[in-house]
């Protein structure tokens, strides 16, 4: 039981629509002491019954054993679909040696999963990438989205330096409800994009350049600084997050 | 015609669909020259019908004679909702002078208006700021996405040093399709609301605060490196894209 | 009531040192709706009690009506020592027009006051200033901390190059419970001083100097990085946010 | 005569083309004394001759005074076309009321002129800019170009955002030998523009922009870090200095 | 014999407190020279006695040569409880090496200890942690309050995007006479405590995070604007400066 | 068939110049799906005929397998002289075992050739560098440019701290089309010859340096502000990118 | 008696050239407490007679009245040539109408002088700026130095971009004992001249400039980076500062 | 013959000191052509003669066959005490396989020698730095200055922290010419040093520290903003330069 929760029990103890005592009750009932692994972690387990999302572990400054014991956790309690985001090769290498807990390991966006499942999709999210060297990024975003549902379009290569790649790929963004363009560099993608298509963009500025780039910060200060309307920026790198983002967009304007 | 249009236009040759005679004579109707104000400007006339969005004067960096020539020219085409976005009391008052432009001024927002005309509205956006010196900003998020067609709920001063007052309004954020949150110094609002809401978040960083705040860029990074998920960012200060990209994800959540 | 008032009370329901129906009528006993003024802020009337310091408006960025607005609804309450700061010599002006309020002005520390009272004075603080020009900020330290209930002694113009002045003033740190420590330029004050008493230090940067000092940026670094253990930092020029810690510092270590 | 010339006269003496006394009669001939005004500032007479490009004074920084001088010693030696960049409005009407200067002033790109000529123009050089704000930029390149003998085709408010402006224009870039891209915001004009010509392009990034724009710095990066190759960058808002660029390019590559 | 005491001593000399010829004969007494080791070093053996604390070494760009010089110095003059801070694992592995010297090492905040010793431990601080990469600068802070004689609450893995969990361990600091905040990303734990709690708050930012985390800055910009008052900053990763902070702040509020 | 193509096809068949049919016909016998290699990458083979300048493999951030699968494709295509920049020597090892590939690597500027054919060279660009440092950057530049067929004359080690080996090698640069300055550390070469020659200079900042050098930021912001004219700047280290833009203005210069 | 004569003393009285009674009468001797102005400045009426240099009045920041209460302490002790820098013309207005104080200006380099004397000179600085828009901060340098009692030759308007002006003026600087070299924009001059004299260069980058100058940055970092050795750096636009060191320099080098 | 030789020849010429035909022979008796190694480095085997300086070899960047070209050919010339800074541990023991070459290596500052000569020594420069992280930097600074021909007193590890170690050192400083003070952290020493000692002050901020440290950009803001006249600054880690600047002003110091 969250902290939301526990508020709009409360306002429903003073409207009257529920007893104290049945409040109470339900408070009694709580479960979180278990939820803890270790002195350094402290597992949400009903996150993916609250928010339709599955519970995620950011795996760079863990160490394997932290990883492995919190997603062994996870898995006893059958959370599906475990992931464990910028989880490097080496590591991986190690959590595979883990008995019992069956890492399977994307290497291109370096995402490892627990608990593995099957997920039903619906509706089409749009990842545009400017370059080769964009896709770890580019990948993040996109195995996330298909993780949470989402049917996705990969359209990788079309930087604005050679337009007439972007405008032969135009109709594959045609039904998309929301648009994930990852780019490094001068990040002009998320202009010229944000200039061609109906629905929202979510800029991602990669980290890909050299020398006055300054590790993505001119590709993030572009994108924020984009003359076309509709977009917004998540942090350099963030695939992950444009992945939950524009799965959060694509689920509300699925109708059925 | 935009160039998305001329590229349509020849799939569609291409696969049959449309003769090049039809295609040749569409060419030939486009009426693009008469767009044109001086030498400065160069009006897209089609966008309201083609973006459902009408065409915004960004105010500052122009001269007032430059904003009345481009504002009495859409005015004449009859381009409803005109808006001037930061427009400055001093320029607002020499362009109310201007026979025939019947202008309005929102003076928080700094935002003038020409041909205003009153709109349909569909879905909610709530708009969350955290300080009373946020106002201008979360205005014209606000009002923005009001000229556009969508439904505002104003939530002020919840700023997360008192994080009761928050909790207290959490009831008004249930029912939007997005949130806007608005807020400068630390900007930490963003991560807590980001973490309380079900729906997209758009955080914009505000220029308020001093010293090492320099100029917004404490709440911009801040917010870009928010631990929660589902959340992007906009350019400090700018209530009018969060209110585009807002009133754009409501609409697509609009189920009718 | 606070969001940790109401956790409190359900802990105490869960334990039972507190019965439902008992909860139930604390929560609607909350009178929190005519704490709101416009739409613009929302007061915390019961600060004072809970945490024993008045509420204060942070005067930059709201507009005097706002000021205003909030200051007397304040007063109207009876909240004493209701402090505006970052308050400028126009604003004040124009606030003491109105009537009733009473405001009181600071010009150094740029404080307006309203319903100012006499207040008990226990344990001391130091206030350290390099050169005259950190006066405005090292008096709203002090300012700030009297009002709060504390003995401050100034000690002023004792920058390090040249080293006998400080030494010179060193009895007078002798007894203070915490020092404050306000510095432009290069910042060295806060790692000699850190060096010579025992008690916390707290370093202000503040923006006086030019060049390469960008703002306080200079000042900030040097005390970030300080070589002195015990040291810790509050915002360039942010005499407020240092007053308020050394009066909690302080008022824990009073033993009556 | 300056340095490279007396080099080039030593080299003369060693190879034997010119004897000792030639070249000592040359140096003795030197006239440079008479080129100091005041202690301020040492003119160079020859320039025009040498570079075929008039003198400039850079007007932000000295005072009517001291452009007053330099200006009236400039005409006196019958220097054509002595333009005064970054001139405020306010020094330019101070500077008309010297009599004798004859001081012309355009308004839009802040230049004066002293003793201005007609120029006979060859080959083409076009100017784009990005939108409205970027106009004193944009026309500070080209009326620099103009008085440098060259022809401008000015291509303005072709934004990135509406693709369709642009690509309208283009024929007007096919026969230009060199392109001055000028564009505030995130500056990604350049790339595209880049991408679609084949002469060398110039970009001007210009501080038009809020937020984190950083003055300029947002369309900085942008530029410096282009996907396109064949691009090159000066400072922010030097519309000056890619006027001067871009004639010399569209100088040499005049063929008669 | 500090430079302080060196003073005191002379002003009871003025006073008369101090006889001339006593004074003298106390400073001949002065033992200063066998403090120093090789020409890189000048131990200060006095530093317990008089500040409480003992000394530390600052393990980073030290030799492992220098590093076992100076503990050895200070072991043979009994100093208890040597700390090396940020002293890598593969410098602790030479240096357990050495013959006598005994080195103890903690992994997690990378500490090693020479002649480590019980501690008697008064007063309570709490170190609260935002997640698990975090925990080797929170253990820094933690191991050294508890070095100094203080007890330790360790309150991990409670960032604000989950804020319930913060909020179930709420009683924790109901009774810690400080909090150390630790928190990488975007720091607004520190916002939200220092909301939350009566006490002093320390903020320690820590460099986990990624882009536009740009090493710990967004969180150290983030505290430093922090909206809450009471909340003071040490540097990035400083968990070290954190807990000797605390310690000073723990030791002066308990009431015996 | 590139946008800008097709743009003009269109304007062909508006103005009548072109038949619709004649037009749907080319448009169909568009060849591009064969381009496209894996998922990744999206070939321009019309590119050397187009622009007559090789397609070029940017290396950096690209998998060996991925490099090699583009070369191939376009060594099968037979596109002459496919260069791979920013290639390792780690990744040209693994290369070289690619049969078929043929890859020859130069080591100093990081530059991988497939398909090396001979280039006929016109007109003449000089490359000067400022110490033997900057090499591997001024290479790149050199070697760029006699891949696109000009002559280039290299002049190195000729910083200004020694004016007279600079001074020395003037003659050098008399006959040159172009200029490119290539310096690490504070980056005044390119004021100091931008002063000295008539033709175009193009400046290149290196990361050479250190302290306050930032990576080259030192050189960059001290070549943007060069108080010569004529001059322009690509990214810090981008010897490519300044090879690229001489070749066009070389060729733009030769007169036959 | 400032702390450094407070040690020597006891150095003294250790060694037993002076007795502790002969020390202990010393101190009682001490004057100081005459030297504070109000509760804001601390004058140290020792420094001419001990550093040979008058006091100085930093003006920024202060009060014409703190300024006024400073000099005329400072006169009323017959401190001869009270410099007070970085003072307003504004300023030194009000300040004339001080009875008594004989405020002299000099508006160049916005110095004004109290109890202003002739001094005697001995020895050259040679005070080099680059552009007209450097003499504010040149002048602080020049008259500085002569108020110390330096000759000073001023070598004006020698930008870098045209050589021959600087190289004209070299046996103006062939027998200063130090060169003070001033510059804005990219700061190349310092390296040039620090590669043509064999006396110590002081650099002072200044703020003029625009763009990506960022306030005097670029020329700061140019400096710092110099490849020219013997050379160092004041704070940008620090005039004063160096005429000090130069003056420290000269005077040491002056041989009777 | 450098090029401001040739220019006082011509001085001569002119004024007829020396006649035409004189300095045209000097200019042919020039023997540059053999100073040249490889393309890549143009040495100046006239340096000693000319500034008493040996030249120097900047060991960063140049591969070691470079370096020990560049160090044959000047040993061959016998250029005494040929210094290369900066050489790695790595590239010196690859260096010492080179016969004839004879590298001596000094470990601390990273400085080889080749041609290593006893030199004669005169008047004091003091070296002080702040901590034992700090020698490298310092030793660079010592080891240079020594070589120079000067004598060197090193006071390390008084850090400002714990004055009474600077305090006790301070006789140390007495007779010095010039202090090089050597600080990273905060850099607090260049202030308090630059406020108890007569003489210039050169200040060299290191990279020592972490977090907000950012490679040494505090210590060098701190220094550079220092309220400590006579103060000037080198780059981060430069102990070479501060070396050679500090020659320089001893040397003009020695009265003999």
């Amino acid at each position: 039981m969250d902290q939301r929760q526990i508020y709009q029990l409360l306002c429903q103890v003073r409207s009257g629509a529920v007893s104290p005592d049945e409040a109470a009750g339900r408070l009694t009932a709580e479960t979180e002491p278990e939820m803890r692994v270790g002195n350094y972690a402290d597992i949400d387990l009903h996150r993916e019954q609250r928010q339709g999302m599955p519970e995620v572990i950011y795996g760079e400054g863990k160490s394997v054993e932290q990883i492995a014991g919190i997603a062994a956790a996870m898995k006893e309690k059958n959370i599906p679909n475990v992931m464990i985001t910028r989880l490097s090769r080496e590591k991986a290498d190690l959590l595979r040696s883990y008995e019992g807990l069956g890492l399977e390991y994307e290497a291109v966006p370096h995402i490892g999963f627990v608990n593995r499942k099957e997920t039903e999709k619906r509706g089409k999210i749009a990842v545009v990438a400017a370059g080769t060297s964009d896709l770890p990024v580019a990948e993040e975003a996109a195995v996330t989205a298909e993780t949470y549902g989402n049917f996705v379009e990969r359209v990788y290569d079309v930087g604005v330096a050679g337009l007439h790649r972007l405008l032969h790929r135009l109709p594959a963004l045609e039904d998309a409800n929301v648009v994930v363009a990852v780019a490094g560099m001068e990040g002009a993608l998320v202009s010229v994009v944000g200039g061609l298509v109906r629905c929202p963009v979510i800029g991602v500025p990669t980290s890909v350049g050299y020398g006055a780039n300054f590790g993505g910060l001119a590709a993030l200060l572009s994108m924020l600084n984009s003359c076309a309307s509709g977009v917004s920026i998540v942090n350099i790198d963030n695939g992950f997050g444009a992945g939950v983002l524009a799965s959060k967009i694509n689920r509300q304007s699925v109708h059925e």
